[in-house]
């Protein structure tokens, strides 16, 4: 997952591309880039790191211009080194630069493609190379000395027709403007709003609306699905269809865990729709057990607070905070001689054994991956003297991979992949294991927009929107992870340059 | 505010300092230190910066010895400088390092004092320097070859005559043995605990448990006020009480809002003196306002959470997260021929605008130092529509600087400092402004532990527990934060090199 | 000036092009960069600094495959960034990078040409990243799916009909091979070598000799004006003089002054013809003054030593070091408050008095430029008790700004422009100026191999071999210095940090 | 061996110092360091790495005071890390920081002895935390609350009483003035001088004139054996003989390598030292073989070019520059897989074929020591082309290990060592092997100032100066040596980090 921005102004960007950045910055933690324009010049910064590490003030000095693209970046398999950090350049033609959120499920046959028709070269694995490639070849073949938004549409057009998978672009073409679209079917979020300074316009799209919100822009709309936004450089802003189809089917994932409790999307206030969840679980328990014996729910912090607040009220049981959340993450250091220490889930959180002595808990997650972490969780409960202790998921149970943009464990590592929610539960050690039904958990969405029909639910049900995904690309996929996985424990000890690629988050 | 540690392990303790310090973070982001021993040697790092990024793996390399003590400081008026981290060190007698929690209110007297007696030189403004310096004097008067525990404990016994203030002092003598001590009203929180490695016993002190609980350490119990430990280099664990008076006089803030909540101070879990004062708070609403109106209760996160959430409960009221906390923290750039933006809240928290709708909202937070930022909150909640807004403090008004240890603005600049609670509403734009009152705050604590009879109280009453805080202490207090507030406001704005800059450090 | 090296081997080049660029540090120490290739993969790292600092392990672990190219970029008019550190990359056709030594002199009109013809945009103000366009637009035109060394031949026929100017390019096509080519006047050098490893033939190019011996190549011989050289995937050497028309014409200055004495540079040991120069310096002391008093022969070292010693035993006089130079060179830190202290030879240089005290002296030195540290340094002779102070420089008067990638003043801040060799020796306050004639530095070079008819001698008669060097060209040159030179003293003084700052970094 | 400097001005030193350092970094490229003082209060800056390197302008800024001493580290036995950098300090009595060239040969009988009179802790093995401690117990022992110069100085005869060994060392004490004395052999050099600044007058201490020159100040005079030299707070300046007894026999290692051939020590050029040397080398040509068949005389550069340049004159034989000394150093990288390639002499000097081609060359080094480099340079002048290979030494035989202060291997590693001139000729590899005789090389100096009448001559005969360096003490220095080339090879090969790296330091 990633996260993107595009911003046309009347002064300089920089720093708003920052403070976007900073505000999606939990959509990716592993790198962050920029590209500004200053007449028919670009300036790049990108580096991994956090924003606050790659940008400093050095860096922040030689970013010049009035519109620019950023991007954070998410470590997906295969993809870690600052090479293929975003924005992506090509300097034919015209200059372009690309950042995209998302996953291209043809990008191998699309770079063979490209080299063949265009000879271009393809220098990372990264899918973002190839989709601006292929934008550029497209775009090139317009021919055009200056390019008209029409031709630029054209352009995306025919992106479209080459591309399979989820994608939200933004781009930037030297001198020309900021393009932005979206795949034709929704999957991954875009969103543009504006600004009036001085009686000018001021334009912004981005992943998610809070990026909005930060710099004074006022949310307009969700890019539709196919849809594409171009600011011309004197600031016109032209929105085109670009696909023959669309369906809207936005991702689940977005509002059970991905985007943040403020933001919009579709419309949708990602805080409301958890509240449902929490509400529907609370149903569930009561369909399920009517006479349950639960004395205090408790979240797995942060995300599924609201969801398990509501859970709750809905119950008509106490909602305690129950672990707390360590906000600095340590690190183990491997020292001469010494082996490695096994991470464990202590680093993350410390119970307050008093929420849990002789009680019967129910746990909140957002959802449940590997289920080693909720496991470990579960073993704490206990250790805090809980009586019993139940689990539920406010997403369905996960057990297929995501191939729109979202880094996920293949299959086999998926620990519902396979298995009952009871022997989900058996595994994580609970005495009781809840998880969302998917119909309740589109109903949380679909209640508050009555408009979408359709989401992406494959990681629950294995159905991927875009039809073409084989058995063929899941392999290659879930290979790519093992070799990474290799790859990784062969990696040298001393990864104190890796340190500021930490993603021991927990989630 | 300052976080310490001290431990005596059978191996090498780096680590294990390291993973307390990230746990006491929220003690202090500013510097971070840690002296290590082994046989006759002593070695040390400490910088500015966060934990995660003054210790690489090339410092933690050479970090050797199976005790050690380590610091995290919070920047306090006039001494943010990297030469001021601590520990400090003395090279005579013994060699002694030392780091501390609180502060001397005569530290300016005894620099002088043992500049005379002893001609020791104290190269930096900090109190830590003169506390180790009048320790390194009273230990050399004893003149010991090899010292003994007693001698040790006859020393802090004259640290205790010679210093006034509040402290929790870890320190270290070259190749003796890991000392800790307590002021004698035991302002500042020490705590102890052991755990067992291999049938032999392993010891850590620390300011707060919870750095006890990540390394598997069981809390013993808090060091009582004056009291001092001593583990001698063979490991054993000597104990006494070094001063002629004592009084436990703990400070209320600890619970108010410094500790983290899984902390136990004084037998006591901050968790559930905060839960007490959310009770509290509530009552104070239905004695005040019987047919009060309140919609919901939204604490202003992280602190007052706990608090809001019972008071929410106590009163019957939903309770809801109505602000989101953005975790990553941007930064403004000045880029040349620009002036400074103001630094607004906005950056910090997002409201969700639908939670505020129509409604009276209860705001709860943990305190209120300056009220500027209570102001822009207020403001925000009106902005997102709140039909009333009414603002609850779950300490009270705070009027008095604290002079032990913990960094608060001068009386001039505290929003309650001559202000009425119905005056601060006022400043602060709400309709209604509620003060937990002082022996309700009080209560909160000692219900759990009835022991307890006495406080440090100075921030809301001015009553200084160590008697002697005259007014031209204050005085200088204060003139020393202008003149910091004035050579900030000087210095050059991109201080991002200044962590790793380490020059005027002597120590 | 640069200086540039490429390689075929059998086993990853990374240190042997770092050996290289070490060796060839002193044609460029402003910035570095190597790019190499694994299949169908470029590795790139470039950056301001020297090759020791830009090249770290953590850069060179990432270096992978057994060809590669380097540059080590000397600092010219308006290129110090390190967005402009060389070599250059295209992704289209191919996969293409580029590293050249020289100047273009009609750039700004082929950068507004491959716009035009092929959309390409030019990022920077690098004649280098449009001599990579000029050549990549070529290549494409050819249109193949697999270029063979014929289709790379005919495009580099097209790069020289199509570019003026000096230059000498190593080239590296993504899983294709390595190239390097010459301009059709040879202005500037260019050397290749082999060496066997374990039965199998590899090799080098670069721009002198040196780089070959250090890592044990043979030196074959110097390219040909306008060959090119390519080695194929295969290790196949394909070889093809590419110009219509040819012209030895080498630089005059690369014997004078730039290369090294222990390089051999169109067969001619560098080192010998700065013995010939001294010997041609003596002839004409005994020409002009037949009976002079010169006591001892003094160089400026390190370059004119060669040149001084055989001009003393021509002389018959004493060879003295006077000057000793300072290895490290010192820095003046702008304190706030103060003012830039004038930077001074004496820096650089300091006498040994003795040598001076009451003798004629001859300061031998290889060339003056600007003429201000000729000044001063006669001044120290004088100081030191010199009774006479002679000059004598191995070069004739400069007087004409260079446009084939040296990088000069422009005219007017050159001393000999429009001054006699008189008033030269005025200007800087010796008691006899003497310049070596035209001819007889020609001389020096053309005796040791009587094949090279012609030089590049711009600089001393303002003639350029390519002909088309107008008036207009020379002016925009000089504009672009006032401007840099204006650019640079509003600049920070403190660019300490910008070494590692990357910015519009491509790959 | 060390560089140190001392400077007492009116107005801030820290560029002074820099410029300072930065001239004497030949005597140690290792670590640096500087502390200035401005009121009470010292600042300090010390690292590993080159005085470029660790003074930046971050540090430069920090550095207040019109005070200051400074020091360049070479790297000797045991004393590597950036925790041994100087000048050391400590804070009792008054602050005291100091810095030295040199050794102390009962380091450890004086660490013992100040820790049982004092309890003072010695934290690392770098015997100036000795020399340090010792001053100070015994300025201590003085007991004044202020001291006077000649408490001071009566603290420098306690110390030449107690120590032994070569030293040249600068001091500052807090508040009262800057310091420097001499060891009663005046092995290490010291030279002070003035210069007048506004009516007022500075000074300077230094380890050599050079340091002087560059900054305006005039060379006075070298202290003398045993003299101390203490400028006090107002600028006062008093010298005093402390030593009871004193000889003066200084190093003659500083003529022949160790110092600036532009420095006067004792009185004596350097430069003229060394043209002595290489007189004195020709006329034992012509004793041992008056029919020499010598065709031309080559050096090593750089040091012994000087004598080279004379020995040719005198045999009247053409001298000519036949090796390139590589001036940018490269390094080896370590790739993963790969082993380390030998270290070839090649890296740092290349022949110029041409000079030695069918000649008889008479090389000539300033000494030899393991004999490994010259083994192999005998070997490229063959692989060049000469008829026969001649080496000369302007030292004789080194044969034994030096104990005042420069880092020599153990006696065993010493070519010399248990070796005739025929025999290091033969190990080396040429055809001739002539090494000055020891008298000629005393004479070298003595001819320029008869007042020396005796040496430091250990290295060459044996004879150490100060008396008692027992076979013991010379043991441990061997077995000290083994056990710091041990833990060389088993460090990480990557110490690229390293400079920045700065733990283990306690001061």
């Amino acid at each position: 997952m990633c996260g993107i921005v595009g911003i046309f102004a009347r002064s300089y960007v920089n720093q708003t591309i920052f403070d976007a950045l900073t505000v999606l910055q939990h959509r990716g933690q592993d790198a962050a880039g920029m590209v500004t324009c200053e007449g028919d010049r670009f300036f790049m910064r990108k580096d991994n790191g956090l924003v606050n590490e790659v940008f400093r003030t050095r860096h922040m000095k030689r970013l010049f211009g009035n519109m620019g693209i950023g991007h954070v970046r998410y470590p997906t398999a295969g993809s870690s080194s600052s090479a293929e950090a975003q924005p992506f350049y090509v300097n034919s033609p015209y200059g372009i630069a690309l950042a995209h959120n998302g996953n291209l499920t043809n990008a191998e046959q699309l770079a063979d493609e490209i080299f063949r028709a265009d000879l271009r070269h393809i220098n990372t694995t990264s899918d973002s190379e190839v989709l601006l490639n292929v934008f550029a070849h497209e775009l090139q073949r317009q021919g055009k000395l200056q390019p008209t938004p029409e031709d630029i549409f054209q352009t995306v057009t025919r992106v479209h027709e080459r591309c399979q998978g989820g994608y939200a672009v933004v781009a930037m073409i030297t001198g020309y403007g900021v393009l932005a679209f979206r795949d034709p079917h929704g999957v991954r979020p875009l969103v543009y709003g504006q600004r009036e300074v001085n009686g000018q316009i001021e334009y912004m799209v981005a992943s998610e609306s809070v990026a909005l919100d930060t710099s004074g822009f006022e949310r307009v709309r969700d890019l539709a699905p196919g849809e594409a936004l171009f600011i011309d450089s004197e600031g016109g802003l032209h929105i085109k269809q670009c696909a023959a189809q669309q369906t809207l089917a936005p991702c689940l994932f977005e509002y059970v865990y991905l985007a943040r409790p403020d933001s919009i999307i579709e419309g949708i206030s990602v805080h409301h729709s958890r509240m449902l969840m929490g509400v529907k679980l609370a149903q569930k328990v009561l369909r399920e057990r009517p006479q349950h014996d639960i004395d205090v729910v408790i979240p797995i912090p942060d995300t599924s607070r609201t969801a398990a607040l509501e859970m709750a009220h809905t119950l008509g049981v106490t909602f305690r905070e129950g672990f707390i959340k360590n906000r600095y993450i340590g690190r183990t250091f491997i020292m001469p001689g010494q082996t490695l220490r096994k991470k464990s889930v202590r680093q993350k959180l410390n119970p307050i054994a008093s929420e849990f002595k002789d009680k019967v808990v129910m746990l909140v997650d957002d959802s449940i991956v590997r289920g080693t972490t909720s496991k470990q969780i579960v073993q704490m409960a206990r250790d805090a003297g809980a009586r019993k202790v139940y689990f539920a998921s406010a997403a369905p149970e996960v057990r297929f991979p995501n191939v729109y943009g979202i880094d996920m464990p293949s299959a086999t590592e998926l620990v519902a992949h396979g298995r009952s929610a009871e022997e989900v539960g058996e595994y994580i050690g609970c005495d009781w294991m809840l998880y969302q039904d998917l119909e309740d958990l589109k109903d949380s969405i679909r209640e508050l927009n009555p408009v979408i029909q359709q989401f992406d639910t494959c990681v629950f049900d294995g159905q991927y929107v875009t039809g073409t995904v084989g058995q063929e690309y899941l392999q290659r996929l879930q290979d790519k992870r093992s070799d990474q996985a290799k790859a990784n424990s062969d990696s040298d000890a001393d990864s104190e340059d890796a340190a500021d690629d930490l993603h021991t988050r927990i989630n």
